[in-house]
């Protein structure tokens, strides 16, 4: 029997009504990632099953290493073909982790294929893979059609130039793809000599002169307007936990004045200064409209010697135990006080902390230009499987509103990952099947299902307010730039 | 079919055998909840559904807020029926959180009404229900007889009058109120002039000069004694997490005196000033065989500019992550080190630290007037539904003696709540049915049944001891003084 | 209907065949717990249940307590048997807690006993289980025998003087016995007079002058090496949480220096010179090819009055919740950036952090002799039940490879505890079962089975290595010596 069969997943009947009822046939807003621009617009065929499925996969070389594997077959100078084997044959340690489910599904969606991976099955797979590969079905544009994306997010720095989005804009391609705006490198302010090599790149983009803090704004609310009018509605930061420090302007001003001049600030030095930045942030997604991402709680490059030789990026990350109530709370209520709490979607990825953040996002909700406003958001990263999935939705239930919810995203840097849409919803379903069977939710399929669409669409759409047609004038201008 | 069944979260035969066998029929010991003594006293009639369902509830104010009401429904001035109407419209968002079951449990048992409440059914619901609270069915003490509540405590300041609890045990009203001793006041050593404002009360309530720390420690004894007197058996402390910094009684004195004295104490002093006064609370009922309760581990009024518009307990608060385990232990070491540990409750507000809390209470155990000396109790605030309540009896059940545990409490505001308990008991009897037809525990269901009743009700019958008769002499007296 | 059926804790067919057809045959490998080695080249009979059953158990002691047992009943003077049915009276009251299931299970695997035990069975419970202690089938080598032990692991101070270790390899016994290496004592440098009292004892047991701390760790190394030659090939650490902070060499010989002199280190001075000595102990364990453990999170000895009247090990410790990200994730980092990094096993005791500790492990596996080299090791502790050993299965699941997992230990100080062996063993056959039935698993019982078996003892055996054949000619020196 294959793996991914017509009901995986899907362990009661009222799950099956509910998935393949309401929620199998749904289009995907995918509104956070990391697939870039100029692959979506130049939209080349891949190689091989080895470059879609491996190239740039940090879960799958973590797990081949755990298996043994050397270097060489993960990010190495082996040939595609034994790079796909090496993984192939570490696919059957894979049981019980979500790489696992996740490849089979891969496997059925992109290929119809329908065996278990492994050292033996492993050469058909890959001639019938690479085959498929060079229909245009496959295609990074043949797959988000095949998989049906309205919409899709790429994540930038401010300092990207967004041709890349101005050029799938024009295409008419069906999918819209907008940037979302993440200023990680404005935050290191620990590290004087990135955060000005930075700055100076920012004002030779803006054409600004980066003197002082008031100059280092309005150049990155340049940038903010012109992601604007690409259509981003999105920003999004990464930190180890939030900035709530109190720093007057004055502090500010002056702290920034000794980082930009090459100066070294202590840590808490450093923090009031983010603590600063980030009220600023906050405050002009508000003013937009935008939706403020946070992702919290990764640690990031743990492994400093593979950081040498391989980059970031690479699967060497961890999640972290930081304290976080304090500063998440902070930042919220300093934004709230000034009323210029913008919609903000919490990501979380130590599952010890999940009732923690539902908890404090239900602190800061208000009546808005749509419900939900705080949101808690699906388990990220590590926790991108059944189990951290149920652990989310629950305490998101038990502390708030599961119907208020915007739902999946993929977070990856795959066209390969599209079926995780799936796999979330067939676990919603199946949670909410088991609980309808059980009495525990009412047994009416209207109300219920109902209520999946929107999680898996219709709350997204309506809360984020993507622009369904953008202007193109302001590309032009932004296209002589770059 | 409407959602509460008489099967309601009750999903084997065996669950149905216990719950219906043994626990349905129980009276309720409430030991601790936020009802007022006044009203109990007083008895009015409840003037609508709006008021004896919302009034106060921040539980169901959160949701509407999440929903995207606005806050004149929730705490404004809008009318009792738009009101009522604005939570009707909420409640089919609530799906999976705790207020979609309670609400309809509510509905079922106050008035025997089972449909769904949303938008279409509210307004001949509203008719109904208001025509029930008429009765004297559903009065305050209509509803206490009507839910076989044997016993209650309402959380109160050591400067409350206790004049309403004299008038009820005056009147024979067949459930026995009494105090709890809740002086949080006393340790607000952070704010000299909250803390003096009180020390002023405390004061002239008690007569004494309050000079130095021997004063105010002698004021709190009287109240103590006096709260002793009208039948109270418990104090109880909100803190974010426990005191057991070493400070010796000179420095203890200084401290207060500075502080009487107007002055600031730095946050490290205050922790020590109030790691002295928590030593001397516990020994005060270890002395007179009190239960002292802590709540450990909420972080409180996060949302300063709401707490501006609308006061405390509004429904902006969330749980902490404190570091806990030190503090913690340390107190109950510092009081186990002088024979003067008095059984002690702990109640945690962050589902992470459950094991934590169960693990440091079985340290503390020791042979005693009752068993189970240190208790960890049951989900507390965002922990009070179906999973919060099954991880705290999964943690203590692994950790310690489930038979031991002295049960529910509503903790609430609202007359609407005991219910609660009924849904504790059904969770709880579907846990045990569930593993008795598992073999994880004997089919026994007399053993099991037993544990139950005991659990629901006689174990903390038996541990707190509350007076069952309570003299009325010292009554007169301190109705005359207040 | 007896407690322990033929297939208690199995819920599925799949589960049954599983465990009856892959699991529950296999020999035992118990590569770390708290046996003595006296005892087993000893082999006294034992006097009576009492001795087997509750000496030295702490986990049974706690329960009493938490039932009002007074402490006599317990570690005190009353007799074997009022002990024993002091303990039959509280079994009755440990229904959920795992000492109900493990009783049952040791009664029914050590005595062919199946009733319940409680006060009225306790007679003849007693004396049956006492006629059958007089069978040399109950002796300790009878058990190990019994139970098809392969190979254990004694936990030893550097100090120990292993000869009984080489009696009992001497005598030819089928059950291997090693030593494992704990240098606790070596990092009690935050308190002078032991440290130097073991750190003098270290010299006189090595013969070397401890002058210097070049001096400290040639003797450190001549006892690892020592130990080597009796075939250990584990060390373990029992931490608060790790150390990592920066400490030259020089900043290392100092610090012990003053140590070494008398004089007290500061926490931070401590920290620093412990970061330093765990470095030494990962390398030589590097360099030899062990496995190093780490216990890490138990806050011990909580209860300081029972402490000075019981000594340490004796109930009175809990987990701990200290922040563990950092230190553990810069422990690992400093050794793999000098590639001396052995094989780890992190064993956790808060199920709050066992996804992080899941995490970080897969931040630091290679290419290695074995796959899997650094470990999430199973339920420690008070996570060693049904619940704890799921949570276990499912984070390392998750975050890494459950097929590479090292499986189980009894960590135990009595010889009744080899049947949580066959409680993991079932645990995990019931999980892996309800996933094939659900179709989260392939339906092939020769996949799944074979990685059960690896769990369950053929991954250890391939990974620790331990020495099937021990070179006795190390013995006869160390025997000469100590």
């Amino acid at each position: 029997m294959a793996m991914i069969s017509e009901n995986f997943l899907l362990q009661s009947v009222a799950a099956r009504r509910l998935y393949h009822g309401y929620a199998a046939d749904l289009p995907i807003l995918d509104f956070h990632g990391h697939l870039t621009a100029k692959v979506i617009a130049e939209n080349p065929r891949f190689r091989d099953l080895s470059e879609i499925c491996l190239e740039g996969d940090h879960y799958k070389w973590r797990v081949m290493r755990a298996n043994g594997v050397p270097e060489r077959y993960c990010t190495g100078d082996a040939c595609p073909f034994d790079k796909f084997t090496a993984w192939a044959k570490t696919v059957p340690y894979t049981l019980r982790n979500p790489l696992f489910h996740w490849t089979h599904l891969e496997l059925a969606r992109y290929f119809d294929i329908h065996e278990l991976l492994n050292e033996k099955t492993a050469p058909a797979i890959w001639q019938r893979a690479n085959e498929r590969l060079q229909s245009d079905a496959l295609t990074p544009r043949g797959i988000l059609s095949k998989f049906r994306v309205s919409a899709l997010c790429t994540t930038e720095d401010p300092l990207a130039s967004l041709e890349f989005h101005e050029q799938i804009a024009r295409s008419g391609f069906a999918t819209r793809v907008f940037p979302a705006f993440r200023p990680d490198n404005a935050l290191r302010t620990h590290d004087p000599r990135a955060f000005n090599t930075w700055a100076d790149e920012l004002a030779a983009c803006t054409g600004l002169n980066i003197a002082d803090l008031s100059d280092f704004l309005e150049a990155l609310r340049l940038r903010h307007d012109e992601f604007h009018r690409h259509g981003c509605r999105l920003s999004d930061h990464g930190l180890n936990h939030c900035y709530a420090e109190p720093c007057t302007p004055r502090e500010a001003q002056s702290l920034f004045a000794a980082l930009r001049a090459g100066g070294h600030l202590s840590s808490a030095e450093s923090a009031k200064l983010n603590s600063h930045l980030m009220i600023f942030f906050g405050r002009i997604d508000a003013e937009k409209g935008w939706t403020k991402q946070l992702h919290l709680g990764a640690q990031r490059n743990l492994n400093s010697r593979m950081l040498e030789l391989l980059g970031p990026d690479t699967g060497f990350d961890a999640m972290g135990d930081w304290i976080q109530a304090t500063s998440l709370s902070g930042y919220l209520n300093a934004l709230a006080r000034e009323d210029a709490l913008p919609k903000m979607i919490l990501f979380n990825v130590n599952p010890s902390d999940n009732y923690l953040f539902a908890s404090i996002a239900g602190c800061f909700q208000e009546a808005s230009s749509t419900a939900g406003k705080i949101q808690f958001d699906s388990g990220w990263w590590f926790l991108d499987q059944k189990e951290g999935i149920e652990l989310q939705l629950n305490a998101l239930s038990n502390c708030g509103l599961l119907s208020r919810f915007v739902g999946m995203v993929t977070d990856s840097r795959s066209f390969m990952s599209f079926p995780r849409h799936e796999y979330f919803r067939r676990v919603l379903c199946n949670l909410m099947g088991d609980e309808i069977e059980k009495g525990l939710l009412p047994d009416d399929d209207e109300l219920i299902g109902t209520m999946i669409r929107k999680i898996c669409f219709d709350n997204s759409a309506e809360y984020l307010a993507l622009p369904t047609v953008v202007d193109s004038t302001p590309f032009a201008a932004a296209e002589q730039r770059s």
